[in-house]
């Protein structure tokens, strides 16, 4: 092991020859490690995967894409919490700039969506859908990627609370700062959705998708 | 009104003279305001102040301080969702460097809260307490703060699953990354806390405040 992890378990774990650490490998099992060598240059391991990663969160998040910069906590937080399939959709109210970020490349995902699995002891990179266009994508994908799931868009001006604790597979969709239009709204009503909201208070996109989820899950 | 509201107002909203912007009184009363002048120097209002901010949140936020760039968005996640009491304490994994930083001074503290405020639509500034020394905090003042509510720590080995909805005035801690050692959870056990978890992923602190947060509240 070299680069990032080498680093982090020199100067944060601060570990040495002899030592345990929890390993996992990408898309496998998890299990325990033996440092056998350490040096700044090289981490060399002994290792045994016996145990499964925690179960899939069976939950869709359905996001109009975020300023670039909170995207990364956002996938980072998602991947964290077990959320294996993320879209990024366009909104009227989402800067067409935001679709150019180099924030939003293959490789620059993947990295945050690493460092989540690795904070949550976690195997399984979540699938990161991009769909620049909200309509097509709401007519012509969505009802496939939404069949048999219980279906929420979170809208301050939603008619009732956001339920607690749900024991089945959903999409949760969630607008930008702004919300979703009502155009966008009753599009997808019209494909199913429910408007919940969270109370009198309007929240920024990261802090409304974790309570959600939080409330959400049960 | 000048300043950074003068730019949001100007650069955010784009608002012209005649436009109507929602507004509140720090500590006071939320109304609508018109847009009398606008100029880059200066925004000048008439303003109606006829609706009470939404009912706090009944629940102090205990938690062990985080790195400072962390502790800046917590902190306006928290007055975003209504929180009004936060007790920042100490616990062995927090880096004692933490506390010494501008970022815990009162007017950066205040400025957070203040943002967390203006983005939900509310008016109350939450109390932030530092407790810079764990056990007298918890053997001295927690009992007088935690009085007549019900007491969480969360804690990845908790014995039960973090519960949904409550309805009843609650504190709830949140350890450092790494979480709070063994002999601080029995610390708070003997207070009356229970230690609950939010299933097998360890998550990174803003993530589990604002997850828990969402379930608990009702």
């Amino acid at each position: 092991v070299q680069g990032r992890r080498l680093e982090h378990v020199r100067l944060v774990h601060r570990a040495r020859p002899g030592d345990s650490l929890r390993v996992g490998e990408l898309g496998g099992r998890l299990g325990e490690a033996q440092i056998v060598r350490l040096s700044p240059q090289v981490l060399e391991l002994d290792y045994c995967l016996n145990k499964p990663p925690p179960a899939p969160v069976p939950v869709t998040v359905l996001l109009a894409l975020p300023r670039p910069k909170k995207v990364r906590r956002i996938l980072r937080s998602l991947a964290a919490l077990g959320i294996k399939r993320i879209v990024l959709t366009n909104s009227f109210r989402v800067e067409k700039s935001f679709w150019q970020s180099p924030l939003l490349k293959p490789a620059a995902v993947r990295e945050q969506l690493l460092l989540g699995l690795e904070q949550a002891g976690d195997t399984v990179l979540p699938e990161v859908i991009h769909e620049p266009l909200f309509r097509p994508f709401v007519e012509d994908r969505l009802p496939a990627l939404a069949q048999g799931c219980r279906r929420l868009v979170a809208h301050p001006l939603g008619a009732e609370p956001c339920p607690h604790a749900l024991n089945e597979p959903l999409v949760l969709a969630v607008g930008p700062e702004g919300g979703f239009i009502p155009y966008e709204i009753s599009r997808l009503q019209e494909y199913g959705f429910t408007a919940v909201h969270l109370g009198a208070r309007v929240l920024c996109v990261e802090t409304a998708v974790l309570s959600l989820l939080g409330r959400l899950l049960p």
